[in-house]
């Protein structure tokens, strides 16, 4: 199965075709780090003497974090975070979204809370008490080529538990949207894979992220498992799909992701993104048009805000693909990982 | 005695013509808030709505930090200060700058001392002790005509007090630059008067900014005298010298201040700037271009670094004011208030 023009396969959306997703209050609940961004301009000759590999996200522990932090330029903080940006994208397209992450008790935690809440998504996770880890930090290096590669220091958001998880809330959202990040919060894992089922036995869908290529690395026979089981709807760039299904071609892990999930979105950068379907078709999307490529940071988390905010209003694919390219051109077209001009005036 | 070009006056770099200041380890010591910028962007009602006057830097209280940031949109946050701005500038230019302010031990206090620091700023004061303010924090209201309208919570910054003013820095350092702003802060008044009599002792040259209209008309009678007996060298744009001098035009007010200072920079935003002399010339020197003006925040921190990079290195004062113009325009032509670029990159 080649990819085929959106004219020649099917386009059908499952949230009109198939699941009672009307009458939610929500229309996805984003689950994820709850991450404030600090990002500094590097070369890559900064990136090889601290041995970072570029375009991809490593974990740093709170020692490894500071010594980072002093060696770094000037920094700009912005809150982010892959599920929690998503969840601000969809906001911005005037949906209804909402947030669930863990922050502290700290200065950080406040910008975290307000810079959602400001930006329209409902979150009402409590704070973690005094004396427990900081809020996550993720020091962004945005290299010339407008690359980023990112360093996380988890803290309490790894601390993410059953009791953070609100089962009200997932039952109301159309849509449950998880990280694949939040995998290597050791925590979390029982506590999504609960709130999965709670949203598949009150007929919501599941939407799920591979969010990193390493991360599919770390646990790649636990995400195989996860998506051809719990998932519906499948988020994943070309370098994280061939990680998870073990194939070199575009176009064989086009059709191995086909036998596993309802939908795939296949993000492509300036190729534009294909869209699978289990039932055997394809649409293919071509890139919004960006003049210049500033920061790719959260080029995916807004794909996936314009595509499942298409989604759950009913669009066909094709359309929530586009969706989905223009939430991600404005993105990278300036620093940060939120959009900067309301999604609703683009479109 | 009107506005005149820069080829019919005086253009003589006091620093190189009169004073001892070679052999100085620092270039500048800048003396002032340390803060932390939170940039928004917000609409002319949503200041109409909050009683804010566009243009002007306003204090706030703890609660009123509160309800304002509550009130607002996303964030960026920013590391700030009017004379820290100057600082970083300074050390963009590639010169040897120092900083004294105080910061809480807390994030943002980590965050701003990181950002001068590795900005190439020496910065040796010791955070306040936990149970201390909190750092303190500027809301910036970014308008869409590219105007800021500043909301100043001075936290453990208002604190700064004799024990933090390190004379020995006073001392090598060619020239010591003090933000108007201090005023607002009860205890820092003793302890800046007392750097600038350490300063004029050691034969080095003592620079001021009037930093905002409203400090002025707040501090006007110890501004007149501050300026006439201590300082050597003053900044302020056009409505700050106005409100100074107590005069309408601006030629009138040039002629005011000529006879109260040796060196006055009045900048005049797209009219460039005017460097006047106590000695009776004026060097007028237009603004440098900037092809889209997004905020204006730091302009006048930015011309003061040009400026003083450019008078402790020997320049004559009209290529002192462009080195000012250009840092200047770096600078507002994107958000935040500190150079995005090296400025020896620009000159």
């Amino acid at each position: 199965m080649g990819v085929a023009s959106a004219a020649m396969v099917s386009n059908d959306n499952p949230l009109v075709s198939g699941s009672p997703v009307a009458n939610a209050p929500y229309d996805v609940l984003c689950v994820g780090n709850a991450i404030v961004d600090v990002l500094a301009q590097a070369t890559d000759d900064f990136l090889d003497q601290h041995g970072l590999v570029k375009g991809t996200m490593q974990l740093v522990d709170d020692a490894a974090a500071h010594a980072l932090y002093a060696a770094m330029g000037p920094g700009i903080e912005v809150s982010g975070g892959s599920a929690a940006n998503t969840a601000a994208g969809i906001a911005s397209f005037g949906g209804r979204p909402a947030f669930i992450g863990k922050v502290a008790t700290d200065q950080l935690g406040e910008v975290f809370a307000h810079d959602l809440r400001s930006a329209g998504v409902h979150y009402g996770v409590v704070p973690a008490p005094a004396g427990s880890p900081a809020t996550a930090r993720c020091m962004v290096l945005v290299t010339p080529d407008a690359q980023r590669t990112l360093n996380t220091f988890l803290g309490v958001s790894a601390e993410i538990g059953p009791d953070d998880i609100d089962e009200d809330l997932v039952v109301s959202s159309a849509v449950l949207y998880v990280e694949g990040y939040l995998w290597d919060a050791p925590g979390a894992k029982a506590a999504i894979l609960r709130a999965m089922d709670v949203a598949r036995m009150a007929g919501r869908k599941v939407a799920f992220t591979l969010s990193d290529p390493f991360c599919v690395e770390r646990h790649r026979d636990e995400f195989i498992e996860l998506v051809s089981a719990r998932v519906d709807i499948l988020f994943a760039n070309e370098v994280e799909i061939a990680a998870l299904v073990g194939e070199g071609s575009f176009d064989a892990a086009v059709e191995a992701v086909g036998g596993m999930v309802e939908l795939a979105c296949l993000t492509r950068s300036e190729q534009g993104s294909v869209v699978v379907s289990g039932g055997g078709g394809t649409v293919a999307v071509p890139a919004a048009g960006v003049d210049e490529v500033l920061d790719t940071t959260g080029a995916g988390d807004l794909y996936a805000a314009g595509f499942l905010f298409g989604l759950v209003h009913g669009k066909p694919l094709a359309e929530c693909a586009r969706l989905g390219g223009i939430a991600a051109a404005e993105v990278i077209s300036h620093l940060g990982a939120r959009p900067l001009v309301p999604l609703t005036d683009l479109i």
